[in-house]
């Protein structure tokens, strides 16, 4: 049983993790991903015709991240097979299960059952290591929607948490003239000692016409319909933030400026780095129990 | 006649010019542009019916870059008309023309006819700022074609020319590992005052297998059929020099690697910015001049 | 009483606050700073003979950074005259104390008098902007100290907190190549993301051998002497960790190793600057209170 | 004969390279540098007593940097032996003379008794080397004479040469907020592809009251007496470029202002890398020899 997994549904990066796991050394049990052309192709890889198949010779489970959509079946974009999620949980006794977001009223069906689990999208490794990717994604798409080059344009952060920090070394570092707005005094002195512009929240209003493009990540609607006013009309706004966003969508379609609401990033423009840092914190997570 | 200019022909790039140009105060007469969607929504712009007309008030005429794809005619995507090269320096009696790649055959009956003429492509302030553009284009494509991100990638430049030290710069700034190809000593040199990995051409073969995205500058083939062997399989190669390129085409097919041949990306990644580059590099031609 | 305030002892950072307060329109009240010639020479400073007297007129009183250094008396080094705590404290009645590293024997004697205290040194803003001086002061102690430029050096850093995240960005902006030390999975991932190399402790040892230069920010000593054999002889070490530090330092002598013990840099290689943090906290601090 | 060298006079520099060519397995007769604790120590180091016995078995002779600093004798600061020109060009018949700044008179009489001879200083790649060191060293003085980080300093650099290049790169990296002046639109092209903020010669007047630090690389009077009334009181200038500097000196001192005036830095700030930069640029030379 020592080096064996078990993988259960997931999406593209769950099957880059599969391709490996299997380079380093691990025999892997899969299921719910036998529509994935890359695993057909794939050397070593056992694709079982049950779940209970896939999980009985492995202690971990890989699920899906986030695990379920829609609260009930696991995320299996790669299968066409629905698997919900009690009836998945029915086979994890005595194992770890390994998956993303997995909410309270399934962890206290884990807990009763001695499931041991963790979830990669609590560990603090995971989201620092997401933030690469979805920088570099951000910054892409600034490109790729605008006519000028990104270098020498003004551009502002909102928000100076993780992937603030991340976006504006890589801004800065493409020939960006970085700004980043901040409420905390805390937060605006690391600003500072990086380099960059602070911009407190309260001197935002006075500063808005001078940005080309604006990064938002903070999940609290600062851009309102008054400050849009107060921007370029032809910026370019990119909102990192999710549901519902720190920019008034309806608003700014009215207004007819360019937004841009960049969801789930690291999945989509790095599937195969997103694999890679899925499989750093797994083996870390997996170290830590013994 | 103070502050009039001609256009006539060119790309987005020149549409873009006009705008600008009119901003900043000029009566602008166009012609070969009727196409453009954009002027003809531009307030200002003097489009005229005959070439004549657009010349006939201003001493300097702005021409396409380069001033023709097929030694014939001008350059004029934005127009149904066809206009000779001929017809077009008759036309030019005691103005200054300003234009790109203009060949010699040209340039002799421009003497022979007194005019004046600024090639853009000439001019290095103009190579220079283009290179800009260009750089960034390059890691824009770089993060399209891979399924990682280019933050952690080892990325080799070949050639340290203008492109290899922008490109560098801002591949480092994005949390690439840069190493760059060079020859000459004094390249080298460079290379390693700048902090990036310098690799000898002769060395070049035994460092070839580590690298995840190549990046091209030479106009000379290095990447020949027996490099391209000592290439991972996942390589992404970015070719930006002229014809003939520095890769083996052919061969790169046949071992199915990812080849992509990236050339004039200024206009295409940033045409404003390139629009913008044209502006400055035009003023300051002009008042050499004076 | 509105624009006044009260500095009563202090370093040559506290003088150069008392010149940015008066040139911001402040009246300074002062005591225990009659020996700085620059005060002396300064027009509109209020120089009073007695404690009473500097107190007397403004409700915020600015103390040394640290408040004493012998818990007994103030840090009054401009001054021959001894202040003793208690007496300093029994003139702050109904006043704000604004000072470093107040102690909690002092707190409770402020609290029992109803004395509103802000510690300077308990403010993270404050923190992080000495890590500015702090940092920048190691690197100038590091290219004084080697025969080498720092530049294209292997440099480690030893801890990846708030000097550790400044320290490496300048070291590496000036070219050295720069490996940061962690323990924790969550700060590796930073110092990768941040794009320099991580070296968890656990395979500090293989890796010693290679550094030029170390420098130490953990309070708790990792480089033993058992570690110090592993070190390349022309080592440099720069300890910023306050008593014990991170070394073995009797070792370290006995091995001929060059260790410097580097504490206070703020204060010692830009004073001005610090005085500039330290104002920009006070006026933080002191509108948080209204 | 393989693998020896001859070393006569020199400075420090120069006895680092000796160390570093007896490491690399040459065999060293030196001659000049007798009173060099350092060779002294050293192991494998042939000291000759007379200038012959140092060349007869070598086939390469390693000279001062400069060669001579009164155009007469050779310079050698570890010697008290005098040595002519005349008397050391003498003994070089049939050998290969590497040293640095070989004025045109003795370049003649090399010619006249066909003795090869490289002049370091003319290489390109040890020029761009050495501006590694002179840059370092600038931003050491640059800590070392201001009260005030440099991190978040405005700096000027007048010149857009090889120091002016990677000097930027290092301020900026450490958060300095660089501008640039220069007067070719090629140069100020090159500093806004590189990300700092260019400033035309003519615009330098309006510019002059926002520098902290200004740093000279042109070796012509552009800080003359009346722009030297447009800067702040307690500017910090340092001048690289050599006699007569770009500063008018007696102006300065007149004004009270605070300007160094720093030469020949590598050998004083980072004689090891120095020694480095000499051996490599030596290889090569000597390896284009054959």
């Amino acid at each position: 049983m020592e080096k064996a997994i078990s993988v259960v549904g997931g999406d593209l990066r769950i099957v880059k993790l599969v391709e490996m796991l299997i380079a380093d050394g691990y025999t892997v049990y899969t299921y719910g991903l036998e529509y994935s052309e890359d695993l057909l192709k794939l050397e070593g890889v056992e694709m079982c015709p049950t779940l209970k198949d896939a999980v009985t010779d492995s202690r971990a489970v890989v699920g899906p991240i986030p695990l379920s959509s829609d609260r009930k079946n696991l995320s299996m974009p790669f299968s066409h097979v629905k698997l919900s999620l009690e009836e998945f949980i029915e086979c994890l006794d005595g194992k770890t299960l390994i998956a993303g977001n997995i909410t309270e009223p399934i962890r206290n069906i884990l807990d009763s059952k001695s499931v041991v689990y963790i979830d990669l999208l609590k560990r603090e490794e995971f989201s620092v290591l997401n933030t690469i990717s979805t920088a570099e994604g951000t910054i892409q798409i600034a490109m790729e929607e605008t006519q000028r080059t990104v270098h020498g344009r003004n551009v502002l952060i909102m928000g100076f948490g993780r992937i603030g920090k991340v976006l504006s070394k890589m801004l800065s570092g493409i020939g960006a003239k970085v700004y980043c707005e901040a409420r905390k005094d805390e937060d605006l002195a690391w600003i500072k000692a990086y380099g960059y512009e602070p911009i407190h929240l309260n001197d935002l209003d006075k500063n808005l016409s001078k940005f080309d493009i604006i990064i938002n990540t903070i999940p609290f609607q600062i851009l309102d319909n008054k400050r849009l006013d107060l921007l370029k009309k032809d910026i370019v706004i990119i909102d990192l933030a999710s549901n519902p966003g720190g920019v008034d969508r309806k608003s700014a379609k009215e207004k007819n400026l360019k937004l841009i609401w960049a969801l789930s990033l690291p999945g989509k423009v790095a599937p195969v780095t997103s694999a890679e840092f899925i499989k750093e914190t797994i083996y870390h997570a997996l170290k830590e129990m013994h």
